[in-house]
């Protein structure tokens, strides 16, 4: 497979301190993963080989304030997935992506660098659904877009599954993802990937780009 | 768990042959998750006893006319699952969802009936991508969105998955959903819906309705 | 202006009856415009020299059943522009876009042909928001995207302004498009169009392609 | 007219200094207006009176880095007004929204204050197509969605009449918005919006918050 640098884009989805550093609201369900499969440091090796080729661009989830007042009580906003993360604890306080916490800030080692773009107001999983990840992409004309980050079955599927509609060609770092436990990791890289796109590792993905 | 009445709705996903009939395209692969989980029989159980209780919206795949002029040859909408089903046999000849053949005509057990809604035009995995299913709901200020169909790993669940992002209330109704194999069924089930909505059967959701 | 042929496609919106056609239930308030600015033959025109060099996709309004049971009464999508059609008179009856009417039905002289695309369930002005058609554009690696048909300032500048957003270039050909009055028509193409892409004629268009 | 308060949320676009502020890029175009009809002043009343009533939600437009290495050069990006704005001299340098410039903060008098929200991102005309603005109004449960700011028919319009096809009932606070020109503010206020939702004034939309 030969991927037309100019045509590809690397997006990374929510590197933040809430999903992946001692401390967050979700690390300790993560931490497993991350060690065993090296992800942060495939990572940093997929942005520091890439940068320069391809556009990187990072799609954190955005922060809300103390409290959510952007999400009314009871209101659809606080089923599911979002309100079992406000319940969340992070050795900083309660709930996780809070404004004012280390939990929102991209980790250290990830950084975006000059050149990358950082793409704001994720609030939703699908990142299609509340950024402007589409537009950036047709901006610059990227068709092929290679999914990293975080987690591999959330946030990460969502927006692979919504960018094969969209009508991108759709590229997996399977390396450069994790989630909480082997069967929604496994699952996702056998079952679904491949059926909407290419997966493929960090080195595979250096390899290819022209 | 109460279901008001008039701000809930069914959405039944690809009730179609090419899924759901002998010398379908895809029949052959889901035929024993269809026939050991009777799912054709409790769907039409649910909608005998919702119907005229709360809205039915039907959402079937979209036909191409024979040669699938829509899509370019080797472009990015030739890609993954539909890439496949452009190329799989059915027993009136090659190819899925073709117009003039029996594939893209719902079930006959199924047929919507006088005050279903039936949606048009669905090309993506996801509803909300290509047709009119959010504009529909929200013109019928439904909060509550009860997910059933074909796959339920594919397009029930890029539709439920999109559904939470919109901010509906989401339920899926397990018993009136069917994929391939017994891994994706549970996973879906076990992983995925429960933390972006509510799963539950067709009896717990007759009962739940008010 | 150099138009790549493979990358640029025409969208004709809602070419229908209800519009176009005497008796319709919108007709009598276009009539005069269609009439002095020659827009059915200039559509006609425009497809017959366009066809078989790039792509054309139709994209009619979708009917609604008799009584429009799709729509709850009262609800938001009775509201403004949908409400009003909904009253109007046809000489087949009340109502626009009624099944069953002569209303839906694309006018005779613009009648799709071989290879060209339809795209079916628009039921909002913007037809980015009910149907497959941006994934039809990209799954055909559309870049440039030509608008005709109906009403100026409604339904054809809402998609286009969307186009523009969902990062197209965007072309109107201001011949092949018509609404009710100078004051809209002239407005569009004088303000709007010229700052969300490129105004040029049917036979502009025609020599642009390459 | 009666607005259910827990169910009405104000809208507010593109409060910022390369609009509103002598200096910005593109504030000698509209300060005859600004004055004339009192936008800034009636802004502020209507914030002020409605607040803790009625969700207030900030939609800012989202800022480049300098030399928008967001936007390929000579990409779709680059095309329309976004191109003519990164032309547009400010007294703090070239390009409107930039990074580090006053351009891209909220005027002074119009400051988000407690409780409101505040929404990251936007980076189209319309809203709903780069930001998480319609997840927030569905997450509070919003029906009647109230548009004011920038400008009249580019944002303002473009957020407007997506909010119809998401099914929302649309209000414009006519004297809480504004344009360059009479021509342009007229024909909005005249043509689009009476069709698409209701007209009102400041003081009468205060009025009708119940």
């Amino acid at each position: 497979m030969k991927l037309p640098a100019d045509k590809t884009a690397i997006v990374l989805i929510e590197a933040q301190n809430d999903f992946l550093s001692p401390g967050g609201t979700m690390y300790q369900y993560i931490a497993d993963q991350l060690a065993k499969r090296g992800v942060i440091n495939n990572l940093k090796s997929l942005l520091d080989g890439a940068r320069g080729k391809v556009k990187i661009i990072y799609v954190p989830f955005q922060a809300f304030k103390p409290g959510f007042p952007e999400l009314k009580p009871g209101g659809p906003g606080t089923e599911g997935l979002r309100g079992i993360e406000m319940e969340m604890k992070a050795d900083w306080g309660t709930g996780a992506w809070v404004e004012g916490t280390p939990g929102p800030e991209i980790i250290e080692p990830l950084k975006p660098k000059a050149g990358d773009i950082l793409v704001r107001g994720k609030l939703t999983l699908d990142a299609f659904h509340s950024t402007a990840l589409n537009y950036l992409l047709r901006a610059n004309e990227i068709e092929h877009v290679a999914f990293t980050g975080f987690h591999t079955n959330w946030c990460v599927e969502s927006s692979a599954r919504s960018a094969y509609d969209l009508g991108y060609r759709v590229i997996v770092i399977n390396d450069c993802t994790a989630t909480d436990t082997d069967r929604e990791q496994l699952y996702a890289e056998e079952v679904i990937f491949p059926r909407i796109g290419t997966v493929m590792s960090s080195k595979e993905f250096l390899g290819a780009i022209s």
